[in-house]
């Protein structure tokens, strides 16, 4: 029930904003609304009326006042690249894009703190911090294009998030601008904090509904000098995630630990015409382990004894990534993964997560859904946190949101996962497409709190509003 | 302003009470509310109406839907070791004591993850976790009286937050009951979790204020196997703090980096009969600094290496602990420093906490400030972190929270602490005894979104009303 009464953005409107951020940076022509109409998400497709492109927290405010006043709806968006559809325009209104807002602003050697602004491409911000030694660890799959901003409305994870945590463990203080156009900062630039309510955490993955983020301070930690990266074959999908929690339980802390099944494999290789990975008869998974830290000979009896704990399994040989480019390679296939499987008609991705020994349960539980409904199914994902990609198809089926066969599958795909004592969302956030799963994984009395809360920040529910919940 | 109408309870409310959790546990005689009247925060002094001891959070819900109803003010307490009021019932009513929900539901080896209740002491949930193996790192001075509980309410820290973080890096799930008596859990036992608002992370450090925590699920990490422990005497106070930030800076990360003034330590060597810490004349303060990991050369290596770098400061001889009493006798003159400094008049301890490099301009500015209002002057506390514990005092000024002179002192304290981009609490919250130095670190309109929050979760306001903020 997006009930939001959405008046036409009228030409004095338009007018108004061209004052603030300048003539060259409101958008209403028919392309750029086009551009901005859909993101990763599926088949979702919800032109705005206007895309704005400001500058400064002090032009976002000045956009605010009127929206607010003038109930106009308020989408921001980062680098366009959310699963979720958390930056689309479904009740019409501006898309505020961020793309301008792209300057780091300072790297504090001396705190190891970054602080910078939304609209930086991640990877761009982890090249920065890397050449001063220093380390911002979470680090989405689409890294190379997603903005820090939009990482912080999802509470984004990553390979790395199995040793070092996702994007709430590095975020410090955040400045953002209220819908009724205050700037604030949520907190300060501490490693401990104990003042208040944890406003920022509150923030990390709001999916833009609470406030507009200008200024990111986060945390950075030294960068590790070496990693070993390892690829390891099994010849059944359940031991694999089996020897993962057996990992874990030995003491093991892998600073990656991805799954990738090996139909997914299979086709990223031939999407990137990579022969990286050796053939191996009768595989059905792989495990990718990296190990880092700044002792080259501590990984190696690190991987050594991993590697005699997963001989247990029913495992093929083990292959070493030898040099940075083999590394790379092995990656980039994990990375595209999911571009791939989708050309091929997986469109649909969920992103569950189950406590880690639950993986096998889980693994388990899906194929026997696929089974039971004729789809086609193929997992891959972040293994060592029991985050799991999972993607369904079957022919003849619209694979699309909103198809009552698919959501049927689906409800039954998240009820497995909350019996496992999982969630439906682990690094994509609920956005438009799964807040009709949310009744699943938590009472009303969750969702009336969340409403409570969007309302202190946002009660006239002009900024993404009808995003994670209905008004 | 804590202006919660307080009808008094009457014999029927106590008999209802009696009904729900039994004719033994509730207690309104005189000794008893005395002994819930105080907690370990200086000279504040409440004593409730009655005190309620529940044993499930069925009996919670059921208390609270008559407390709600009737307006009845609701006070939960931990261990009663709370530095900042929060366990205090000023505005009268009940206190609900969590002392009888007090066991360890369940230590989940396969995913790492323990589940208790609130009121085991956090030592123990420690040692029980250790016997497997495993590890919880926060850790605050009380450990061996304080509840788990109250670490959450307060988002402890501790020693070891320096290189493992505080609580709400642990904090999974939470069972809670909310003001109007229903029971929800927050989130879901996994890793990573981006299923709508944190309510998780909003409730860790809310203070009591939002609910009443009746299961916690925290995640373990694999016990680190060895650990050195060295003491390193510096001749200048403000050279200590710069060396802290240079170790951090040298890509260092000890699992513990305390910093100790030398009356702070005379005083506690005295208080606890020790000649643990040789005495190295002109000493101005001690760094501890404590590595761990499972490699014991890499260790050696890495304290040798601190040890190379320290060489560039006015620094003594630096002492190892040698075995494992060494090491007890260390900690335990660090960890009873507060108490010992208390005794002899230092009553008022704060909990300032700036970014790490800053930590060299805070002791200077404090020294300043004390020098400047002839106020005696002692530090201690969490260095690595940032994060000083300050005590103050001075002749013939009542040492307690309230005095005028006092207030004028911590107040431009405070503001010393904010200019340097930090905050007023790391780990002890805010309570009654912060609260009206709130506004030197957030504006107004952060008030007025947590007064929003608390509202979503308290519409009546019978919950902890009046710590934190006023309503």
């Amino acid at each position: 029930m997006d009930t939001l009464a959405n008046p036409a953005l009228t030409s004095h409107h338009i007018e108004a904003f061209r004052k603030i951020v300048g003539e060259n940076y409101v958008f209403v022509d028919e392309e750029s609304l086009e551009t901005y109409a859909h993101d990763e998400t599926e088949n979702l497709h919800y032109p705005p009326e206007a895309v704005i492109k400001p500058r400064t927290a002090e032009e976002i405010s000045a956009i605010m006042k009127i929206c607010n006043k003038e109930r106009i709806p308020v989408t921001p968006r980062g680098g366009g690249t959310g699963l979720s559809g958390g930056a689309l325009a479904h009740l019409g209104g501006v898309v505020l894009s961020m793309e301008r807002m792209n300057e780091i602003i300072e790297i504090d050697e001396r705190n190891l703190q970054v602080t910078t602004e939304p609209g930086v491409i991640t990877e761009v911000l982890q090249d920065a911090v890397k050449a001063k030694k220093l380390f911002y660890p979470p680090d989405p799959s689409s890294r190379g294009s997603c903005f820090i901003g939009g990482n912080i409305a999802e509470n984004s994870g990553g390979p790395k998030a199995v040793k070092y945590g996702v994007v709430k463990d590095y975020v410090l203080n955040l400045e953002m601008v209220l819908p009724n156009g205050e700037i604030i900062w949520t907190g300060a630039n501490v490693l401990k904090n104990s003042t208040g309510y944890n406003l920022t955490q509150l923030v990390v993955g709001s999916e833009g509904t609470l406030g507009i983020v200008t200024k990111i301070v986060l945390r950075l930690i030294p960068l590790p000098e070496f990693d070993i990266l390892m690829l390891v074959p099994f010849r059944n999908l359940e031991q694999a995630g089996e020897a993962v929690s057996a990992i874990f339980r030995a003491g093991f802390v892998p600073s990656a630990m991805e799954l990738i099944e090996i139909n997914a494999l299979n086709i990223v290789s031939k999407f990137v015409d990579s022969n990286a990975v050796p053939v191996t008869p009768d595989t059905a998974a792989h495990l990718i382990i990296e190990v880092d830290g700044n002792n080259m000979e501590v990984l190696m009896q690190d991987m050594e004894a991993i590697g005699t704990l997963l001989s247990q399994y029913d495992i093929g040989d083990i292959y070493f990534a030898d040099d940075a480019q083999q590394k790379a390679e092995l990656w980039k296939l994990r990375r595209r993964a999911a571009e791939a499987v989708k050309l091929i008609g997986y469109t649909i991705e969920e992103d569950t997560v189950v406590p880690r020994a639950e993986l096998p349960a889980l693994i388990r539980g899906v194929k026997e859904l696929g089974k039971k409904h004729d789809f086609e199914v193929v997992c891959y994902g972040h293994a060592g946190d029991g985050n799991l990609h999972i993607r369904i198809k079957k022919d003849g089926i619209p694979n699309s949101y909103g198809s009552e066969e698919m959501n049927k599958v689906l409800r039954e795909l998240f009820q497995l996962v909350n019996g496992l004592g999982g969630t439906i969302s682990g690094e994509h956030g609920i956005g438009l497409i799964q807040k009709t799963y949310m009744d699943i994984v938590c009472k009303e009395a969750n969702l009336q709190l969340m409403r409570g809360i969007k309302k202190a920040f946002d009660p006239n529910n002009i900024l993404n509003a009808g995003k994670i919940f209905d008004a």
